[in-house]
Formats: structure tokens, sequence, C-alpha cells
């Protein structure tokens, strides 16, 4: 499995102080062959979310060192955020990049579960494409409760036991490791006055509400009371392509009366989800996202450095 | 300057003898920091071209260890075959990767061309954008009448004189050092039975006869009687667009009576070029090369391994 590509993006509970956040990074950086390629944090959630990648090996080592260097930093006993948690390294998900597929990710994340529970002795839940039990798959299900409420259901009920690690819970809580796609933040502007009209088409594409897969939306208003905006997140581009979440927005706007003025995407988006929008427009009978002189790069220099 | 990400494609004039070809190909990748992504020999043409690519630093340093390979290792006097050619290392093209401006490779060819002049005592031709003087620009202009050629015109010819360099031709020849876009090799499949409808469209097409800026086009049979081909070379991606290609083909092709089957990419594309087509598809407000998560992890991981 050497040479494939992942990123991690661990969200840790801790959003204020920077001397902590300063010590986390650099445990993921001692990491040889690792690339930090974003850190946010919010003091009102008190999180934060770092972005890391490089190969499989040396991207499960400083998740590894990060939910260490968590678990002796943050107190989830007196930890405050408006943002639901059950622990210091509170989400640790593996992410595909390039022609890495999910199961690669699945195996990363099962393998890091294992030596956090064995070495840190802390529970670990399995979620995402790695949960070993569909009741998992959600994120949101397995953190029902937070903290505060997982102390003793993970000791009197077993359907909260962890897959690996301890049932009990210490002052660094519980880590919830997962894999998942790229999650694509996508948003549409529509020349419109009524934000209602924003809200109705977000209502009528999103998943829940029986529109596309993997499509979550929300109607926003913008600085410009001409402009609405359709704001979305993708989960997983393979499932809908950011083209056929466009011309379903086109068309939903337009049996409303409004018109589309563009789109945009927020932060980074897979090589591959741009490939599969220029496979449609250009008609390609095969493109893949190794295609790029970029990636093509990304991986031979991996390779080189791997020696 | 540091940090730009160049690719390089030197041209050599050997494509027979492997362990000369070998030779080469350690002499580049002895430089940490490069990688060589491509390595096609041709024993009719007798010449073979490398693809490598890093940083500029260390692509500078590569290149001139290939020119010093090649121009020590292949004799003009007796190199026989079928393409055009001035020398050992005969052509030398730096290649904007991501963001890099193409400011960037125009110094990268004059220094590097410099520092051959100087050090190898080779004369050295500026090229394409890289040309000190506009009837430089033109790669053919450059080697026209070719080594045999040149080893007289380079003496007399007070306009053949090189931009770096002696005024005289060893066995090693001379060698055009430059700077241009990134080539995209683009093919357009048509459903008719007529080579001469896809030989019309390419006429068409081309900015040779009148057509697309930066476009070359050939019309060529494939193996399916029914299907012909539109074959293009796209010198510049930001002159004309994969998408305005497309469409301009399939308007000439639907004049004619023929439809676009689909397209196909051959070789490696920049991750703009897809960028530009799908914010054309999308009308995205804006979109860049480097928000692909692709190319800023090869841009932070140059940064971290630059230290």
């Amino acid at each position: 499995m050497a040479g494939y590509l992942v990123e991690c993006v661990p969200n840790v509970s801790e959003g204020r102080r920077q001397d902590v956040l300063d010590q986390i990074q650099a445990a993921i950086q001692e990491v040889k062959g690792v690339a930090v390629l974003d850190r946010h944090a919010d003091p009102i959630h008190n999180r934060a979310v770092f972005t890391f990648a490089g190969e499989i090996g040396a991207v499960a080592e400083a998740a590894f060192r990060l939910i260490r260097e968590a678990a002796a930093t943050i107190d989830l006993r007196t930890h405050r955020g408006v943002h639901p948690r059950i622990g210091a390294a509170d989400v640790v998900p593996f992410v595909p990049i390039g022609e890495t597929p999910m199961a690669v990710c699945v195996e990363l994340a099962r393998r890091v579960g294992r030596r956090v529970g064995a070495e840190l002795d802390l529970p670990v839940f399995l979620y995402g494409e790695a949960a070993q039990d569909p009741s998992r798959k959600r994120l949101a299900d397995v953190r029902r409760g937070e903290y505060e409420g997982l102390v003793q259901s993970i000791v009197d009920d077993a359907l909260r036991r962890p897959d690996f690690g301890p049932s009990r819970l210490g002052p660094a809580g519980a880590t919830a490791i997962g894999a998942r796609p790229f999650l694509v933040a996508y948003n549409v502007n529509l020349r419109t006055p009524e934000l209602a009209t924003a809200t109705a088409i977000a209502r009528a594409i999103r998943e829940s509400s029986g529109g596309l897969p993997a499509v979550q939306a929300r109607g926003f208003a913008t600085a410009d009371p001409a402009i609405q905006q359709v704001s979305t997140n993708v989960l997983d581009t393979a499932r809908t392509p950011l083209h056929v979440l466009f011309a379903a927005i086109e068309r939903e706007a337009s049996a409303r009366g409004a018109t589309v003025v563009g789109s945009e995407l927020v932060g980074l988006v897979p090589t591959a989800a741009l490939a599969d929008v220029a496979r449609d427009a250009l008609r390609f009978e095969h493109l893949d996202a190794d295609a790029t002189i970029e990636s093509r790069l990304l991986s031979r220099t991996f390779e080189r450095w791997r020696g």
C-alpha cells in the first residue's frame, strides 16, 4: 500500500490556546513526509481543524502523534464550546487523494484506531466508511450525548462500546476515527431579492429532502441584497459531480424566475472533481485525475523521496 | 524566486543507445529535488525526450548536467536521424507549472544558457519566450540549416551568432534553450467516413490558416473507418482554452454533416487547463490552478523539503 497519498483533517477540542495548537502542529510536523496544508482555529467553537497530507505511513504516524499530543494537553472535564465533541482529538478522518482507493483510508483508520486504543488507552469509535457497524456511519450518531453523556453510556450501554480501547472515559475523552471522501464546499449565486427562493432551491436539491445524493444545501443572503446564495457541501463528487449539481440549481432557479450569476468553490477541490466537469463538457472518452502534470509530479515526488 | 515549480522537456539527439540515455537520465536524477516524469526514445528520429520537474534551482542544475552529459556522449558529426537538430542537447525548454509565471522560465532559460556558454563552451540560442530577438522566437528558425549548415553560418553570418558561448560548432553542436507554455495534445473524434472532412476542419481551426490562436491541427484516419480524427496541439491553453477549441470543432463538424463522438487528451495536461474548462462550464467567479488539493500539496511538499 506504500505510495498512496491521503489527507487527514483532524478536529481537536482547543481553539483558544495558541501554544497548545503549536505543540499539536509540531507533533504532526515531526514526521518526515507530511505537509501541513492548513490550520484553522475557532475560539467560539473552542475547536481547531488541521489539514495535513502525505503517504499513508507518514500520515498514520502523524495522526497517532497528534492524538497523543491532544490527549496530553486538552482536558474535556473543563472544555467549553458550542460545537459537539466527545474528546480532545475529537474526530480524525482520512481522505483519499488522487487515485488512492477509499479502502486504503478505511484500512488506515482501523490501523491507527487499533494503535490508539492499545498504546494510548483511549476509546476509539470507527465512523464513516471505516465504521464496523451501520449505526456508527454518521458522525452525529457517534457523538450523541457528547463527552458528558458518554462518560456514563460508554460503561452502561453495550451499543456505545468503543471499537478499540477501554470502555471508560478519561479526561481526554474518546476519538472518532474514520474515512470519508473529500468534501467540496460549493456555492451558487442567484440574482433574486428573495432569500426564500435560495432556501427553496436548497431544499429541492439536498439529499435530506429527496434531492441529489451526497449533497447538503442551505440558502443564504449575501452582502448584495439583489443576490442570494445556495451554499452546498458535496460529500462525494463521484456521486453528484459539480456540473450535475450546477445544472440542477440552474433548473430550479429558472423555474422560480431567478437566474444564476455564477458559482464559487470554498477551499480546496480534488483534481478529480474538476476532471469530472471537464470530461462532461468536452465529452472525454477517458480522463483520470492522474492526467494532470501536478498530480503526476506529486506522485513521482513522493516515490522519489521514498527512495 | 525559490519555490517555483517548472518542468523541463529536453530533446537529445540520441534515440538508439540505451546506455547513453541511461547515463543522461542518471545525470538528471543525481540532482536532489528533481523528478523524472517520462522518457521517450525514438530510434527512427534517433532522438529522445525527457520530462522532468521540480523547483527552479534543482531543475536549472539538472538541465545543466543533462546538457553536459549529452555533449560528452553524442557526436553530431556522425549522428543521423529524420528529425531536424543542431546539437547533442538539441532543445531544452522550460515550462511553467501551476502558478509559476512565464517570466520565471524566461529568466531560468537565460541563466542556464549563460552557464552552458561559459562553463561548457557550447553555443546557445535562446528561443521561444526567452528569445532576445523576434527572429529567434520560432524553434524552426533557430534550427534552420541544422547542424551541418550551422557549422559554417555560425562563423560567417552575424545573424546566426549565438546568445551565449562561442561562434563555432564542435562535435556537440549547439543548444536551443527556451521557455514556452505547456503544450497540450488534444484529439477530437468525428463520426464521418470522410478523412477529407477532418482535414478541412483542421484547416479551418488552426492558427496557420487563420483559425484559433496557438492551435496546430491535422486530420487523421483512425482504425475505425467510420471515425476520423482532428488531432491538435494547443501551444497555450490560456490563449485557446480546450472548451473553445472543442466548440469550434463541433461547429465546423456540424456545418459539414459530421458529429463529434468524443475527445481525448494525449499525455499530461496542466491543472489550469482543466480549471479553465470547469470555470466556463460552472461559471466560476474565480478558480485558480492552486485550488486543487494535489497542486496545494505539491507546493507545500516542495516547501517542506526545502526546509
